[in-house]
């Protein structure tokens, strides 16, 4: 008998429909012998009414209000999933954040889990019940209602499974697991039975949407399992575990693509110390947060500095560079939307070398020019221009032969 | 300066535009520099809503899910206001039930508040800020969310009056009072500027619909005023207050009407003790609540005993009735949906006698039958035919000419 965390996103409970094939695999799971902890979203769209209802109402939004405004959607799912079990005959209570002892920070819309309390949860557990918990919300030190903001309801379910000692974390979604590229974009896309936290970690950095960052540092740093799949097939999906060094590795995993990012370009720098620290410290100020940054050294003794931002943060980090031209003694400042970033993730990438220079001959054999590079020791990054992605992530597929278990 | 209890119900909040009105409303009471405890409702169709996904979803529905999910409508409604009220640089925070102290037995969907610990909402008041209280719910001694039924947002706003021991608590609604009759029966109804807590208790129990009875019983126990008006025309509306004994008083304050009731009449029982005991303690088992009995008495030694219920208890009355018929003897039962109840109301009529008289004097003049009578020492209340209601109300509210102020 095993103790399982499933959670189940806005899409996997979007309508009464839903709600009721949520139950019926949740009893199946019941009646295999395993205890179950259930974590629910608000259903679909619900999170953007309130938001759309929130901006008719006011300008000002206190954020404590937000809060509340935006914890009353998961109250709803969960209440419904609830009557959906009784209907089964499977015992089920839910619990809102608080109820679950779901503590937190008292950072309104971004809160941080503190502690779980979780006794209410562990008693239901013990007279057979199945607890149904709140995602994405928690009560803070204040005992003001708090949420976990982005991908909040991830966070809820790993923070759980860890406080649990769960034997796994059940992430259902709308995809069926994580994939060797985007399978939109590449037909013959792969879906990984297994990758390792730090590969599912640069995956969902460069473009994975399926997982957020958070969870998955949560659930590295915890050692919780988790098992990404789908709640539409219920097949099994992509197993997200620590790596396993007992197994030759694939050299390249996945290829990721991301076109929601920004190029700045600061030219004309005088090329001496404290230039790059100025600047990336106004950036930080306004809480733009950077990814890549490279700088080139020119013969005239000036320098350039690029870097990436959010597509969302590209008008204030064009301002802030602006601003600081006179005081940096730079020529000016170029942006650019139009780009995009590929990567390839790979735990094998750290013994194999080789792997940057066929990169850059596939893209060079297709006419892809390079603006920008990054390189972890488990990822290499490109940002090309944004209408050369797609046939990038396809390319460098092939070329990495990654439509073929290795 | 007072401290003023403001509760407003589905209607007054029912979209945007309402919820900043009813803001607006809020704001300027607090800036003629009274203390404001807000009470709200959930928005308009809000609860129809999720008692519908309740019903796709699932046939058993556990209570202790039901107030879960009923629960959220109240919290989206107080959130919302808040935003509004920070619009108008007012400080207002929201309160669920639980974080507003609104400790309730365990009694789902028909919980009583046992207690409130108001420490909350009073430091939020001598901060200058306005509590805004999720109406209807409240937590229960087991930690679990309850709600407090019919009329329970009315009955939040009262207990919460109660306890701060507020100068009044206004009830907002979409009417702007309380009317000598039904002012779409009767045009030229009046709008009472006083009634007393017996005559309102009265009016609510017979027809008046604008106030629950929970809510007046307990603003009547603590001595609270209630002031009930408009959220739409923002005008004085009605004091209802403890009786006012230096004032003559007017015979008769309101003519109400119900047709949502029905008649079972058990015919031929014999005429001994214990056959009425018998009869309504099986009624009372299935939790059928009785409003009016009448028996006669007739000279072939049987007797016949009459009773009305409200209109959904009739298939089970009827039911409960007709299984006793062997144990008592009786000859037969019949019943009927198709009667209504007009009362009078008045705490003058104590010490004016001839009220009756006039009464069955204006109906017989009309040809309108009475089919059973009942009486308190401040109600007359008569079955008719359900054609006749409204024509009885129209030529009692003119023979006691209630159009005018006494």
């Amino acid at each position: 008998m095993s103790l399982v965390v499933q959670k189940f996103g806005g899409t996997s409970v979007a309508d009464s429909d839903r709600i009721r094939a949520v139950a019926d695999h949740v009893a199946r799971s019941r009646r295999a012998g395993d205890d179950v902890v259930v974590v629910v979203s608000a259903m679909g769209k619900t999170t953007d009414e309130l938001v759309r209802l929130a901006a008719e109402v006011s300008f000002t939004q206190p954020t404590r209000e937000v809060d509340m405004l935006l914890s009353a959607g998961e109250r709803i799912t969960m209440a419904l999933l609830c009557m959906a079990l009784a209907d089964l005959e499977v015992t089920a209570q839910s619990f809102t954040g608080s109820q679950a002892g779901i503590i937190t920070d008292n950072v309104h819309t971004r809160a941080k889990i503190i502690e779980i309390r979780a006794e209410r949860l562990l008693a239901t557990l013990a007279s057979g019940g199945v607890p149904v918990v709140a995602g994405f919300q928690g009560v803070s030190t204040d005992r003001n209602i708090t949420t976990l903001g982005r991908g909040g309801s991830d966070t809820t379910a790993v923070a759980l499974a860890a406080t649990l000692h769960a034997d796994v974390c059940e992430i259902y979604t709308d995809v069926s697991g994580v994939y060797s590229a985007d399978p939109r974009i590449v037909p013959e896309a792969r879906k990984l039975a297994r990758v390792s936290y730090d590969e599912m970690l640069e995956i969902a950095a460069t473009g994975g949407r399926v997982l957020s960052l958070r969870s998955v540092e949560f659930a590295r740093n915890h050692h919780v399992p988790l098992h990404v799949r789908s709640s539409f097939t219920w097949e099994p999906g992509t197993w997200v575990d620590k790596e396993d060094e007992t197994m030759e590795q694939a050299v390249v995993t996945a290829i990721t693509h991301d076109a929601t990012e920004a190029k700045v370009t600061v030219a004309g720098l005088p090329d001496r110390p404290g230039v790059a620290a100025r600047l990336f410290r106004a950036l930080a100020d306004r809480n733009v947060s950077v990814d890549m940054i490279v700088q080139n050294a020119s013969l005239d003794g000036t320098t350039a500095i690029s870097f990436t931002v959010p597509g969302f943060d590209l008008a204030v980090s064009t301002e802030v560079s602006e601003a600081l031209i006179p005081e940096l003694g730079a020529t000016g400042v170029t942006s650019d939307s139009n780009v995009a970033r590929v990567s390839l993730v790979g735990a094998g990438m750290k013994t194999h070398p080789g792997v940057t220079a066929l990169t850059f001959e596939t893209l060079a054999k297709e006419g892809i020019n390079i603006e920008m590079i990054s390189t972890s020791t488990i990822r290499i990054s490109c940002v090309v221009r944004a209408d050369c992605a797609e046939t990038a992530v396809r390319v460098l597929h092939t070329a990495f032969d990654l439509a073929n278990p290795s």
